[in-house]
Protein backbone atom coordinates (compact mmCIF):
# COMPACT_ATOMS: atom_id res chain seq x y z
CA UNK A 1 0.00 0.00 0.00
CA UNK A 2 1.71 3.59 -1.02
CA UNK A 3 -1.30 5.91 0.30
CA UNK A 4 0.20 9.19 0.52
CA UNK A 5 -1.12 11.47 3.37
CA UNK A 6 -2.44 14.09 0.95
CA UNK A 7 -4.39 11.16 -0.16
CA UNK A 8 -5.96 10.76 3.06
CA UNK A 9 -6.30 13.93 4.37
CA UNK A 10 -5.82 15.55 8.06
CA UNK A 11 -9.24 14.52 9.64
CA UNK A 12 -7.80 10.86 8.62
CA UNK A 13 -4.52 11.04 9.85
CA UNK A 14 -6.02 12.79 13.24
CA UNK A 15 -8.70 10.05 13.18
CA UNK A 16 -5.26 7.24 13.06
CA UNK A 17 -4.03 8.70 16.07
CA UNK A 18 -6.97 9.00 18.33
CA UNK A 19 -7.40 5.11 17.12
CA UNK A 20 -4.47 4.04 19.00
CA UNK A 21 -4.54 6.17 22.00
CA UNK A 22 -7.25 6.04 24.62
CA UNK A 23 -6.01 9.24 26.25
CA UNK A 24 -6.76 11.25 23.75
CA UNK A 25 -10.16 13.72 24.77
CA UNK A 26 -11.35 14.82 21.40
CA UNK A 27 -12.17 18.39 22.61
CA UNK A 28 -10.19 21.67 22.59
CA UNK A 29 -7.55 20.85 24.88
CA UNK A 30 -6.67 18.19 26.79
CA UNK A 31 -7.84 18.06 30.52
CA UNK A 32 -5.85 16.12 33.65
CA UNK A 33 -6.79 15.88 36.96
CA UNK A 34 -4.09 17.71 39.41
CA UNK A 35 -6.04 17.56 42.36
CA UNK A 36 -9.53 16.70 43.87
CA UNK A 37 -10.66 20.36 42.91
CA UNK A 38 -8.85 21.35 39.86
CA UNK A 39 -8.00 19.81 36.49
CA UNK A 40 -4.73 20.85 34.17
CA UNK A 41 -5.94 22.05 30.65
CA UNK A 42 -3.30 22.33 28.22
CA UNK A 43 -3.33 22.67 24.44
CA UNK A 44 -0.44 22.36 21.55
CA UNK A 45 -0.38 24.24 18.01
CA UNK A 46 1.72 24.98 15.12
CA UNK A 47 2.26 27.73 12.57
CA UNK A 48 3.92 27.38 9.66
CA UNK A 49 5.13 30.16 7.61
CA UNK A 50 4.38 29.27 4.67
CA UNK A 51 1.13 27.68 5.59
CA UNK A 52 -0.24 30.40 8.35
CA UNK A 53 0.98 33.87 8.13
CA UNK A 54 -0.37 35.66 4.82
CA UNK A 55 2.50 37.89 3.53
CA UNK A 56 1.00 41.07 5.11
CA UNK A 57 1.95 39.96 8.28
CA UNK A 58 4.73 41.02 10.55
CA UNK A 59 6.78 39.55 12.39
CA UNK A 60 5.85 40.59 15.55
CA UNK A 61 2.17 39.61 14.16
CA UNK A 62 3.31 36.14 14.11
CA UNK A 63 4.53 35.93 17.37
CA UNK A 64 1.23 37.53 18.90
CA UNK A 65 -0.72 34.82 17.13
CA UNK A 66 1.70 31.94 17.91
CA UNK A 67 -0.09 32.46 21.41
CA UNK A 68 -3.86 33.53 20.48
CA UNK A 69 -3.97 30.04 18.96
CA UNK A 70 -2.73 28.22 21.91
CA UNK A 71 -4.92 30.54 24.88
CA UNK A 72 -7.76 30.43 22.23
CA UNK A 73 -8.34 26.67 22.98
CA UNK A 74 -7.99 27.45 26.67
CA UNK A 75 -10.24 30.09 26.28
CA UNK A 76 -13.14 27.14 24.51
CA UNK A 77 -12.51 25.22 27.73
CA UNK A 78 -13.51 28.05 29.94
CA UNK A 79 -10.27 27.54 31.62
CA UNK A 80 -7.14 29.86 33.60
CA UNK A 81 -4.02 30.47 32.02
CA UNK A 82 -1.00 29.04 33.90
CA UNK A 83 1.97 29.15 31.65
CA UNK A 84 3.20 29.29 27.49
CA UNK A 85 5.82 27.09 26.39
CA UNK A 86 7.35 29.02 22.86
CA UNK A 87 9.31 26.18 20.61
CA UNK A 88 10.38 28.27 17.67
CA UNK A 89 12.69 27.43 14.58
CA UNK A 90 13.75 30.40 12.29
CA UNK A 91 15.79 30.58 9.30
CA UNK A 92 19.66 31.08 9.91
CA UNK A 93 19.77 34.21 7.75
CA UNK A 94 16.71 35.91 9.30
CA UNK A 95 17.61 39.03 10.90
CA UNK A 96 18.07 39.51 14.48
CA UNK A 97 15.58 42.18 14.84
CA UNK A 98 13.46 40.29 13.01
CA UNK A 99 13.65 37.76 15.78
CA UNK A 100 13.41 40.27 18.42
CA UNK A 101 10.20 41.52 16.87
CA UNK A 102 8.61 37.45 16.78
CA UNK A 103 9.67 37.67 20.48
CA UNK A 104 8.09 40.71 21.34
CA UNK A 105 4.99 39.71 19.86
CA UNK A 106 5.07 36.46 21.64
CA UNK A 107 5.80 38.92 24.79
CA UNK A 108 2.82 40.94 24.46
CA UNK A 109 0.73 38.75 23.92
CA UNK A 110 1.66 36.67 26.58
CA UNK A 111 1.30 39.78 29.01
CA UNK A 112 -2.12 40.57 27.27
CA UNK A 113 -3.55 37.36 28.23
CA UNK A 114 -1.99 37.26 31.23
CA UNK A 115 0.11 33.82 30.70
CA UNK A 116 3.66 34.05 32.07
CA UNK A 117 6.00 32.54 29.42
CA UNK A 118 7.96 29.85 31.15
CA UNK A 119 10.16 28.28 29.01
CA UNK A 120 10.70 27.43 25.23
CA UNK A 121 13.46 25.93 22.52
CA UNK A 122 14.86 27.44 19.39
CA UNK A 123 16.25 25.64 16.69
CA UNK A 124 17.10 26.11 12.81
CA UNK A 125 14.73 25.28 9.94
CA UNK A 126 14.08 26.81 6.12
CA UNK A 127 11.38 28.73 7.29
CA UNK A 128 9.63 30.40 10.57
CA UNK A 129 7.77 27.55 12.47
CA UNK A 130 6.05 28.29 15.82
CA UNK A 131 4.82 25.66 17.89
CA UNK A 132 3.29 26.97 21.41
CA UNK A 133 1.84 25.14 24.03
CA UNK A 134 -0.81 26.47 26.67
CA UNK A 135 -1.23 25.57 30.04
CA UNK A 136 -4.27 26.48 32.01
CA UNK A 137 -6.51 25.38 35.22
CA UNK A 138 -10.20 25.08 35.36
CA UNK A 139 -12.14 23.34 38.46
CA UNK A 140 -14.95 22.48 35.85
CA UNK A 141 -13.93 22.94 32.04
CA UNK A 142 -16.68 23.02 29.22
CA UNK A 143 -16.91 20.03 27.33
CA UNK A 144 -17.68 19.61 23.63
CA UNK A 145 -20.15 16.92 24.76
CA UNK A 146 -22.45 18.50 27.30
CA UNK A 147 -24.77 19.86 24.98
CA UNK A 148 -28.64 18.42 25.62
CA UNK A 149 -32.05 19.05 23.33
CA UNK A 150 -33.34 22.30 23.46
CA UNK A 151 -30.14 24.46 24.03
CA UNK A 152 -29.65 27.28 22.23
CA UNK A 153 -26.51 27.18 19.47
CA UNK A 154 -24.69 30.67 19.78
CA UNK A 155 -21.23 32.50 18.95
CA UNK A 156 -19.30 35.19 20.20
CA UNK A 157 -19.44 37.38 17.44
CA UNK A 158 -19.29 37.24 13.76
CA UNK A 159 -18.24 34.59 11.72
CA UNK A 160 -17.35 35.01 8.10
CA UNK A 161 -14.81 38.07 8.65
CA UNK A 162 -11.30 36.60 8.17
CA UNK A 163 -12.52 34.84 5.16
CA UNK A 164 -13.80 38.37 3.64
CA UNK A 165 -10.47 39.93 3.88
CA UNK A 166 -8.49 36.89 2.38
CA UNK A 167 -11.25 37.50 -0.73
CA UNK A 168 -10.92 41.01 -0.84
CA UNK A 169 -7.46 41.31 0.20
CA UNK A 170 -7.75 43.47 2.62
CA UNK A 171 -6.32 42.63 5.63
CA UNK A 172 -6.88 44.60 9.49
CA UNK A 173 -5.64 43.15 12.74
CA UNK A 174 -8.85 40.07 12.66
CA UNK A 175 -6.61 38.72 10.15
CA UNK A 176 -3.17 39.38 11.48
CA UNK A 177 -3.53 40.28 15.12
CA UNK A 178 -6.55 38.23 16.09
CA UNK A 179 -7.73 37.71 19.99
CA UNK A 180 -8.64 35.06 21.71
CA UNK A 181 -11.80 35.57 23.66
CA UNK A 182 -9.97 34.14 26.73
CA UNK A 183 -12.77 36.57 28.93
CA UNK A 184 -15.64 34.97 27.10
CA UNK A 185 -14.64 31.44 27.45
CA UNK A 186 -14.30 31.86 31.19
CA UNK A 187 -17.62 34.16 31.32
CA UNK A 188 -19.34 31.16 29.62
CA UNK A 189 -18.14 29.18 32.05
CA UNK A 190 -18.98 30.60 35.11
CA UNK A 191 -22.60 30.97 33.45
CA UNK A 192 -22.67 27.46 32.96
CA UNK A 193 -22.87 26.61 28.98
CA UNK A 194 -23.05 23.30 28.12
CA UNK A 195 -20.25 23.29 25.40
CA UNK A 196 -18.23 25.58 23.63
CA UNK A 197 -15.71 25.13 20.89
CA UNK A 198 -13.47 27.65 18.98
CA UNK A 199 -14.22 27.87 15.11
CA UNK A 200 -10.82 28.59 13.63
CA UNK A 201 -11.53 25.35 11.46
CA UNK A 202 -14.85 27.16 10.24
CA UNK A 203 -17.91 27.18 11.97
CA UNK A 204 -19.64 24.33 9.64
CA UNK A 205 -16.70 22.05 10.74
CA UNK A 206 -17.00 22.73 14.27
CA UNK A 207 -20.55 21.91 14.02
CA UNK A 208 -19.95 18.31 12.76
CA UNK A 209 -17.65 17.93 15.88
CA UNK A 210 -19.84 18.99 18.22
CA UNK A 211 -22.24 16.64 16.83
CA UNK A 212 -19.94 13.63 16.35
CA UNK A 213 -19.87 13.74 20.46
CA UNK A 214 -23.90 13.16 20.70
CA UNK A 215 -24.69 11.93 17.33
CA UNK A 216 -28.50 11.10 18.37
CA UNK A 217 -29.10 14.75 19.03
CA UNK A 218 -29.23 17.09 16.46
CA UNK A 219 -28.17 20.77 15.71
CA UNK A 220 -30.06 23.49 13.66
CA UNK A 221 -28.67 26.75 12.73
CA UNK A 222 -30.91 29.37 11.41
CA UNK A 223 -29.60 31.06 7.62
CA UNK A 224 -30.95 34.48 8.57
CA UNK A 225 -28.75 34.79 11.48
CA UNK A 226 -25.48 34.02 8.86
CA UNK A 227 -26.72 35.25 5.77
CA UNK A 228 -24.02 35.93 3.07
CA UNK A 229 -21.18 34.64 5.70
CA UNK A 230 -18.54 32.30 4.76
CA UNK A 231 -19.20 29.37 7.41
CA UNK A 232 -16.23 27.24 5.80
CA UNK A 233 -13.04 29.13 6.03
CA UNK A 234 -12.50 29.72 9.45
CA UNK A 235 -9.77 31.48 11.35
CA UNK A 236 -12.17 33.84 12.95
CA UNK A 237 -11.63 33.30 17.00
CA UNK A 238 -14.95 33.33 18.16
CA UNK A 239 -16.27 30.71 20.16
CA UNK A 240 -19.25 28.24 19.37
CA UNK A 241 -21.14 27.44 22.42
CA UNK A 242 -24.69 25.71 23.71
CA UNK A 243 -26.52 26.95 26.91
CA UNK A 244 -30.06 26.23 28.30
CA UNK A 245 -32.80 28.34 26.66
CA UNK A 246 -33.21 29.24 30.88
CA UNK A 247 -30.17 31.72 30.61
CA UNK A 248 -30.87 33.16 27.00
CA UNK A 249 -30.87 36.66 29.53
CA UNK A 250 -27.30 36.11 30.25
CA UNK A 251 -26.14 35.88 26.66
CA UNK A 252 -27.33 38.76 25.02
CA UNK A 253 -23.87 40.40 24.20
CA UNK A 254 -23.44 37.19 22.06
CA UNK A 255 -25.35 35.76 18.74
CA UNK A 256 -27.90 33.18 19.31
CA UNK A 257 -27.70 31.30 15.65
CA UNK A 258 -29.86 28.42 16.21
CA UNK A 259 -30.68 25.34 18.97
CA UNK A 260 -30.11 21.74 19.84
CA UNK A 261 -33.07 19.34 18.34
CA UNK A 262 -32.84 15.30 18.38
CA UNK A 263 -32.62 15.53 14.30
CA UNK A 264 -29.68 13.44 14.56
CA UNK A 265 -28.21 15.50 11.54
CA UNK A 266 -26.44 18.86 11.59
CA UNK A 267 -28.97 21.08 9.57
CA UNK A 268 -30.04 24.57 8.29
CA UNK A 269 -33.60 26.42 8.81
CA UNK A 270 -33.83 28.15 5.45
CA UNK A 271 -35.26 32.07 5.97
CA UNK A 272 -38.44 30.37 3.33
CA UNK A 273 -38.94 27.88 6.58
CA UNK A 274 -37.58 25.01 4.49
CA UNK A 275 -34.68 22.99 6.54
CA UNK A 276 -31.43 21.05 4.66
CA UNK A 277 -29.20 18.97 6.12
CA UNK A 278 -25.93 20.47 5.80
CA UNK A 279 -22.75 18.23 4.90
CA UNK A 280 -19.29 19.04 6.42
CA UNK A 281 -17.39 20.63 3.85
CA UNK A 282 -14.73 22.45 6.61
CA UNK A 283 -11.52 22.91 5.44
CA UNK A 284 -8.91 19.58 5.27
CA UNK A 285 -5.10 19.83 5.25
CA UNK A 286 -2.82 17.88 3.28
CA UNK A 287 -6.39 16.63 0.90
CA UNK A 288 -6.11 17.72 -2.78
CA UNK B 1 21.75 47.29 12.14
CA UNK B 2 21.52 44.04 9.97
CA UNK B 3 22.87 41.39 12.18
CA UNK B 4 21.43 37.69 11.27
CA UNK B 5 20.97 34.95 13.59
CA UNK B 6 24.07 33.14 12.41
CA UNK B 7 26.10 35.84 13.22
CA UNK B 8 25.14 35.47 17.02
CA UNK B 9 24.20 32.12 17.65
CA UNK B 10 21.92 30.07 19.63
CA UNK B 11 23.47 31.14 22.73
CA UNK B 12 22.62 34.94 22.04
CA UNK B 13 19.12 34.29 20.67
CA UNK B 14 17.90 32.61 24.46
CA UNK B 15 19.75 35.61 25.92
CA UNK B 16 17.70 37.62 24.13
CA UNK B 17 13.90 35.75 25.17
CA UNK B 18 15.39 35.66 28.93
CA UNK B 19 16.41 39.07 29.09
CA UNK B 20 12.61 40.03 28.28
CA UNK B 21 10.80 37.14 30.32
CA UNK B 22 11.26 37.27 34.30
CA UNK B 23 9.14 33.49 34.42
CA UNK B 24 11.33 31.68 32.76
CA UNK B 25 13.60 29.43 35.03
CA UNK B 26 17.10 28.35 33.12
CA UNK B 27 17.16 24.90 33.87
CA UNK B 28 15.62 21.58 32.20
CA UNK B 29 11.93 22.39 32.37
CA UNK B 30 9.91 25.25 33.95
CA UNK B 31 8.11 24.68 37.31
CA UNK B 32 4.61 25.90 38.20
CA UNK B 33 2.93 25.89 41.71
CA UNK B 34 0.26 24.02 41.45
CA UNK B 35 -0.71 23.39 45.02
CA UNK B 36 0.95 23.62 48.25
CA UNK B 37 2.75 20.47 47.97
CA UNK B 38 2.99 19.88 44.39
CA UNK B 39 4.68 21.28 41.29
CA UNK B 40 3.85 21.18 36.91
CA UNK B 41 7.04 20.38 35.40
CA UNK B 42 6.88 21.22 31.80
CA UNK B 43 9.25 21.06 29.33
CA UNK B 44 8.85 21.58 25.33
CA UNK B 45 12.08 20.64 22.81
CA UNK B 46 11.13 20.28 18.65
CA UNK B 47 13.27 17.79 16.05
CA UNK B 48 13.43 18.87 12.93
CA UNK B 49 14.07 15.93 10.06
CA UNK B 50 17.18 17.72 8.54
CA UNK B 51 18.77 18.47 11.98
CA UNK B 52 18.04 15.90 14.42
CA UNK B 53 17.41 12.93 12.64
CA UNK B 54 19.96 11.10 10.86
CA UNK B 55 19.43 8.80 7.57
CA UNK B 56 19.95 5.79 9.16
CA UNK B 57 16.99 6.60 11.40
CA UNK B 58 13.47 4.82 11.16
CA UNK B 59 10.55 6.96 11.18
CA UNK B 60 9.38 4.69 13.90
CA UNK B 61 12.32 5.81 15.66
CA UNK B 62 12.35 9.56 15.04
CA UNK B 63 8.75 9.04 16.92
CA UNK B 64 10.48 7.60 19.26
CA UNK B 65 13.18 9.91 20.07
CA UNK B 66 10.56 13.01 19.95
CA UNK B 67 9.37 11.73 23.07
CA UNK B 68 12.79 10.77 24.83
CA UNK B 69 13.99 14.41 24.40
CA UNK B 70 10.77 15.83 26.18
CA UNK B 71 10.72 13.32 29.20
CA UNK B 72 14.80 13.93 29.35
CA UNK B 73 14.01 17.08 30.60
CA UNK B 74 11.28 15.86 33.37
CA UNK B 75 14.04 13.35 33.99
CA UNK B 76 16.53 15.94 34.83
CA UNK B 77 14.06 17.60 38.07
CA UNK B 78 13.16 14.18 38.71
CA UNK B 79 9.33 14.77 37.89
CA UNK B 80 7.10 12.02 37.60
CA UNK B 81 5.05 12.11 34.04
CA UNK B 82 1.65 13.49 33.82
CA UNK B 83 1.22 13.76 29.83
CA UNK B 84 2.76 14.69 26.69
CA UNK B 85 1.34 16.57 23.88
CA UNK B 86 2.18 16.06 20.00
CA UNK B 87 2.76 18.64 17.86
CA UNK B 88 3.66 17.05 14.34
CA UNK B 89 4.22 18.45 10.59
CA UNK B 90 4.59 16.23 7.79
CA UNK B 91 5.19 16.63 4.20
CA UNK B 92 2.45 15.98 1.49
CA UNK B 93 3.61 13.44 0.10
CA UNK B 94 4.91 11.15 2.94
CA UNK B 95 3.05 7.30 2.45
CA UNK B 96 0.90 7.13 5.07
CA UNK B 97 2.53 3.69 6.17
CA UNK B 98 5.09 5.96 7.38
CA UNK B 99 2.82 8.15 9.74
CA UNK B 100 2.06 5.54 11.35
CA UNK B 101 5.38 4.81 11.90
CA UNK B 102 5.79 7.85 13.31
CA UNK B 103 2.75 7.60 15.59
CA UNK B 104 3.53 3.99 16.40
CA UNK B 105 7.20 5.19 17.65
CA UNK B 106 5.50 7.94 19.51
CA UNK B 107 3.08 5.73 21.38
CA UNK B 108 5.61 3.21 21.95
CA UNK B 109 7.60 5.66 23.96
CA UNK B 110 4.55 7.20 26.01
CA UNK B 111 4.16 3.58 26.91
CA UNK B 112 7.34 2.77 27.51
CA UNK B 113 7.85 6.17 30.02
CA UNK B 114 4.23 5.65 30.98
CA UNK B 115 3.43 9.45 29.84
CA UNK B 116 0.36 9.33 28.40
CA UNK B 117 -0.06 11.19 24.94
CA UNK B 118 -3.06 13.76 25.90
CA UNK B 119 -3.34 16.13 23.00
CA UNK B 120 -1.64 17.50 19.89
CA UNK B 121 -1.81 19.01 16.41
CA UNK B 122 -0.94 17.89 12.40
CA UNK B 123 -0.11 20.18 10.10
CA UNK B 124 1.73 20.37 6.76
CA UNK B 125 5.41 21.44 6.22
CA UNK B 126 8.26 20.64 3.35
CA UNK B 127 9.78 18.29 6.14
CA UNK B 128 9.00 16.50 9.05
CA UNK B 129 8.90 18.57 12.06
CA UNK B 130 7.79 17.11 15.82
CA UNK B 131 7.19 19.37 18.69
CA UNK B 132 6.66 17.44 22.00
CA UNK B 133 5.58 18.77 25.18
CA UNK B 134 6.05 16.83 28.46
CA UNK B 135 4.20 17.54 31.39
CA UNK B 136 5.19 16.23 35.03
CA UNK B 137 4.58 16.96 38.42
CA UNK B 138 7.16 17.43 41.06
CA UNK B 139 6.92 17.80 45.08
CA UNK B 140 10.16 18.95 45.35
CA UNK B 141 12.12 19.13 41.96
CA UNK B 142 16.26 18.69 41.62
CA UNK B 143 17.29 22.28 40.12
CA UNK B 144 20.37 23.17 38.58
CA UNK B 145 21.42 26.04 41.04
CA UNK B 146 21.44 23.65 44.13
CA UNK B 147 25.30 22.82 44.25
CA UNK B 148 27.53 23.53 47.41
CA UNK B 149 31.60 23.63 47.71
CA UNK B 150 32.51 19.86 48.71
CA UNK B 151 30.06 18.32 46.14
CA UNK B 152 30.40 15.07 44.41
CA UNK B 153 30.31 15.86 40.48
CA UNK B 154 28.76 12.57 38.44
CA UNK B 155 27.09 11.65 35.90
CA UNK B 156 24.46 7.99 35.29
CA UNK B 157 26.73 6.91 32.73
CA UNK B 158 29.20 7.20 29.72
CA UNK B 159 30.11 10.19 27.45
CA UNK B 160 30.74 10.77 24.34
CA UNK B 161 29.32 7.32 22.96
CA UNK B 162 26.87 8.82 20.45
CA UNK B 163 29.87 11.03 19.39
CA UNK B 164 31.65 8.20 18.60
CA UNK B 165 29.17 6.69 16.89
CA UNK B 166 28.65 9.80 14.40
CA UNK B 167 32.32 9.37 14.12
CA UNK B 168 32.22 5.94 12.80
CA UNK B 169 29.35 6.25 10.89
CA UNK B 170 28.19 2.65 12.76
CA UNK B 171 24.87 3.51 14.13
CA UNK B 172 22.88 1.79 16.99
CA UNK B 173 20.14 2.73 19.25
CA UNK B 174 22.48 5.18 21.80
CA UNK B 175 21.84 7.02 18.63
CA UNK B 176 18.72 6.08 17.01
CA UNK B 177 16.89 4.97 19.60
CA UNK B 178 18.24 6.37 22.84
CA UNK B 179 16.28 6.15 26.17
CA UNK B 180 15.70 8.93 28.99
CA UNK B 181 17.13 8.68 31.94
CA UNK B 182 13.90 8.78 33.84
CA UNK B 183 14.15 6.21 36.95
CA UNK B 184 17.57 7.84 37.80
CA UNK B 185 16.20 11.36 37.75
CA UNK B 186 13.48 10.26 39.86
CA UNK B 187 16.19 8.53 42.05
CA UNK B 188 18.29 11.19 42.44
CA UNK B 189 15.52 13.24 43.80
CA UNK B 190 14.75 10.62 46.01
CA UNK B 191 18.26 10.71 47.21
CA UNK B 192 18.87 14.44 47.56
CA UNK B 193 21.03 15.51 44.97
CA UNK B 194 22.11 19.07 45.07
CA UNK B 195 21.02 19.55 41.12
CA UNK B 196 21.19 17.71 37.66
CA UNK B 197 21.00 18.45 34.12
CA UNK B 198 20.59 16.53 30.93
CA UNK B 199 23.87 16.77 28.82
CA UNK B 200 22.30 16.22 25.29
CA UNK B 201 23.87 19.75 24.35
CA UNK B 202 27.23 17.68 25.72
CA UNK B 203 29.00 17.03 29.02
CA UNK B 204 31.61 20.56 28.49
CA UNK B 205 28.74 22.95 28.17
CA UNK B 206 26.55 21.48 30.59
CA UNK B 207 28.96 22.06 33.22
CA UNK B 208 29.20 25.97 31.85
CA UNK B 209 25.25 26.12 31.97
CA UNK B 210 25.20 24.60 35.99
CA UNK B 211 28.47 27.15 36.74
CA UNK B 212 26.72 29.88 35.26
CA UNK B 213 23.84 29.44 38.22
CA UNK B 214 26.49 29.86 40.91
CA UNK B 215 29.55 31.56 39.26
CA UNK B 216 30.96 31.85 42.99
CA UNK B 217 31.53 28.25 43.25
CA UNK B 218 34.07 26.53 41.13
CA UNK B 219 33.18 23.12 39.11
CA UNK B 220 36.35 20.52 38.64
CA UNK B 221 36.64 17.56 36.18
CA UNK B 222 38.90 14.97 36.52
CA UNK B 223 41.02 13.75 33.23
CA UNK B 224 41.36 10.22 34.40
CA UNK B 225 37.60 9.29 34.71
CA UNK B 226 36.70 10.48 30.95
CA UNK B 227 39.47 9.84 29.01
CA UNK B 228 39.43 9.79 25.07
CA UNK B 229 35.52 10.96 25.94
CA UNK B 230 34.16 13.37 23.32
CA UNK B 231 32.59 15.98 26.03
CA UNK B 232 31.58 18.63 23.44
CA UNK B 233 29.50 16.26 21.09
CA UNK B 234 26.25 16.01 23.44
CA UNK B 235 23.11 13.59 22.19
CA UNK B 236 24.03 11.21 24.91
CA UNK B 237 21.06 11.40 27.12
CA UNK B 238 23.09 10.94 30.45
CA UNK B 239 22.43 12.91 33.72
CA UNK B 240 25.20 15.16 34.94
CA UNK B 241 24.67 15.42 38.51
CA UNK B 242 25.73 16.52 41.86
CA UNK B 243 25.37 15.42 45.66
CA UNK B 244 27.06 15.71 48.84
CA UNK B 245 29.88 13.83 50.13
CA UNK B 246 28.61 11.68 52.43
CA UNK B 247 25.97 10.35 49.99
CA UNK B 248 28.63 8.89 48.31
CA UNK B 249 27.62 5.50 48.79
CA UNK B 250 24.32 6.24 47.26
CA UNK B 251 25.96 6.57 44.18
CA UNK B 252 27.73 3.40 42.90
CA UNK B 253 25.85 2.65 39.84
CA UNK B 254 27.23 6.24 38.42
CA UNK B 255 30.44 7.48 38.10
CA UNK B 256 31.69 10.60 39.73
CA UNK B 257 33.90 12.88 37.50
CA UNK B 258 34.73 15.70 39.84
CA UNK B 259 33.37 17.84 42.81
CA UNK B 260 32.52 21.45 43.57
CA UNK B 261 35.17 23.62 44.59
CA UNK B 262 35.73 27.80 44.95
CA UNK B 263 37.51 28.16 41.86
CA UNK B 264 34.81 30.32 40.33
CA UNK B 265 36.06 28.26 36.88
CA UNK B 266 35.17 25.30 35.18
CA UNK B 267 38.12 23.19 35.40
CA UNK B 268 39.96 20.09 34.76
CA UNK B 269 42.37 17.89 36.65
CA UNK B 270 44.97 16.25 34.24
CA UNK B 271 46.42 13.02 34.63
CA UNK B 272 49.58 14.38 35.68
CA UNK B 273 48.09 16.51 38.52
CA UNK B 274 48.15 19.72 36.71
CA UNK B 275 44.72 21.65 36.83
CA UNK B 276 43.54 23.53 33.33
CA UNK B 277 40.78 26.03 33.25
CA UNK B 278 38.36 24.66 30.46
CA UNK B 279 36.39 27.03 27.42
CA UNK B 280 32.65 26.55 26.92
CA UNK B 281 33.03 24.95 23.35
CA UNK B 282 29.74 23.24 23.15
CA UNK B 283 27.71 23.08 20.03
CA UNK B 284 25.68 26.75 19.43
CA UNK B 285 23.25 26.42 16.62
CA UNK B 286 23.18 28.88 13.88
CA UNK B 287 26.56 30.31 14.68
CA UNK B 288 28.77 29.64 11.76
Amino acid sequence: MSLKVSDIGEKDLIKLILDNSKYILQDDAAITSISNFNNLISSTDMLIQSKHFPDEMTYFQMGFKSVTVNVSDLAAMGAEPLGFLLSIAIPRNLLVNDFKEIINGVLDACNFYKIPLIGGDTNEANEIIISGTALGVCDNPILMSGFENGDLIAITGDVGVVAEEFKTKKFTENTLKPIARLKEGQYLKEIGASSATDITDGLISELFLLHAQKPDLGLMIYENTLKNKDLCFGEDFELLFTISKEKEDLIKDFIIIGEVNTSKNVEMTLEDGKTITLENKGYNHFKD
